[in-house]
């Protein structure tokens, strides 16, 4: 636990649920899931955007259509919370806000969770959603992987597996806070405990164990794409903030990208909580990033 | 506790969260109010709705505006959750599934929660909102409180409270469920308890423990409709689902509401829960439900 008072909505909110897991440490995943579909509660409503829930590639979830916005563009949008927890609905204002600012949609994806679908559904589930949206029409280059968290990491193996099987690539890969080292050991674990709201080793470990299942090793490349090879990989995008106990794993896969040759974008949210694009619409910290993560996107196309 | 397996989405959502409840009855507030906020999960987004937060009368919320919608014309929409539990979160779907059949828009009021804020501040909300719409130009017969459970009580206190004042009243009212009985006798608490899946007599209580917080009595008729004079008040819709606990409450505002001339209309739903119009797009009987609603709300206009 830490000392240090929280400064943001986000930072309030991630120590409101550490209250109630430090309360109950045997809380069930199910009850886990409720109190993390409330990460939307980080991000304001953004203005003149539709949703309607429907299914790409057999995968559910949640079309987000903001007004006016080129529905040839969509963002594959791989939710976060450690592979087993986290929704459409957690993710949706924020998916909102950046589709709206990219003027592209977005299809925020209801894979399938740990533990009751350990590695790689999740994945695959992803992989469903791009063939899904080819299938339909959509060019390869107008599909463009986006995630935050454990959903970063699924977006950058959608992309591995996508090359594994000889494939066409996006072109344009974006991720907030990616969480990668399932080794659980992440340099800034210990040294940002005391700024990190939300996150512990021991909470990572359980969604580890959760996600993994036993099934596959913690340096699997798809798994813990801090062990791929990224020669070849699309255009890729990193946020992360410098407060939270997971940004050595945005620093270790920025040095990656770059020592492999990718057209790698890293920017750092000083003092920022994990997934600071939360704030979207309640802190301007996170509108100047949402903004950025944008003309980043449309500077690639 | 019951046996009996729940049949529909509501049921199984409000068994999901009693599994949680009885594991946990130590929950705090906070997290109840998690967990409620999960309420949402019951109703499938409605299309063509935009929303976007505001404030109305000094009281923020949710504006939920369904595509070419009348603007001019205004639900009042107060949340349920026993006055100390949900959210314009929770209720949003919901109320943009009955505005965007209505053909109106809708503002789901975060009127101010119980216990850190009891009897009558939640109340006064809805009022300061009805006076905010006022203010804005709107016509009092544009404007109609909507209510589902503690909500439901609230939209009926809200006429009450401007009749104490003698203004001019809302011409509509409609309620879902609504919670009434703050002296907790409804006669369907034991005779539906193996068939509601959320309420229980304790759980009630703590409720009007922390709403009435010792400042009024339990049959103040603005905390308690059922001890009013409907006499003179408008056109009131009510709906309730057979199997539910709080179902005496809508049989006992309907009695009282014939009884004192009131032009009401009372619908059950055969077999449904507490608050079935949440299924809205999940489940058919809860859509039926909205047009009813809908078709009752033009009929008055």
């Amino acid at each position: 636990m830490t000392s240090i008072r929280p400064t943001d909505v986000l930072g309030e909110l991630y120590a409101k649920w550490a209250v109630e897991m430090t309360r109950d440490p045997e809380m069930s995943v199910e009850l886990l899931r409720m109190v993390f579909d409330d990460w939307h509660n980080a991000t304001a409503e953004p203005p003149d955007v539709t949703y309607r829930e429907t299914e790409v590639g057999g995968v559910p979830g949640i079309e987000v259509l903001p007004e006016g916005c080129d529905v040839e563009q969509v963002l594959v949008f791989m939710h976060g919370g450690g592979f087993a927890l986290g929704s459409p609905s957690s993710h949706r204002k924020l998916a909102g806000h950046l589709a709206r600012e990219c003027g592209t949609r977005a299809f925020v994806a209801d894979f399938r969770l740990a533990p009751e679908h350990p590695f790689p559904t999740g994945l695959q589930d992803g992989v469903a959603v791009v063939d899904g949206l080819l299938g339909k029409g959509h060019r390869i280059e107008d599909i463009t992987p986006v995630g935050d968290s454990a959903g970063g990491n699924l977006a950058i193996a959608i992309v591995l597996s996508l090359r594994e099987e000889g494939r066409d690539l996006p072109t344009q890969v974006i991720t907030m806070s990616p969480w990668l080292n399932m080794e659980n050991t992440g340099r800034t674990l210990e040294s940002n405990d005391a700024t990190d709201f939300l996150i512990t080793r021991e909470g990572l470990q359980a969604n580890i164990d959760r996600y993994l299942g036993g099934s596959t090793a913690a340096t699997n490349p798809l798994a813990n794409p801090l062990h791929a090879d990224l020669t070849g990989f699309p255009r890729l995008y990193i946020d992360a903030g410098s407060a939270e106990s997971l940004f050595d794993d945005a620093v270790q896969l920025h040095a990656l990208a770059e020592k492999h040759g990718v057209d790698v974008t890293f920017t750092v949210g000083d003092g920022m909580q994990h997934v600071y694009p939360f704030m979207a619409g309640r802190d301007p910290r996170a509108d100047v990033e949402i903004r950025r993560i944008a003309d980043w996107y449309r500077a690639g196309r």
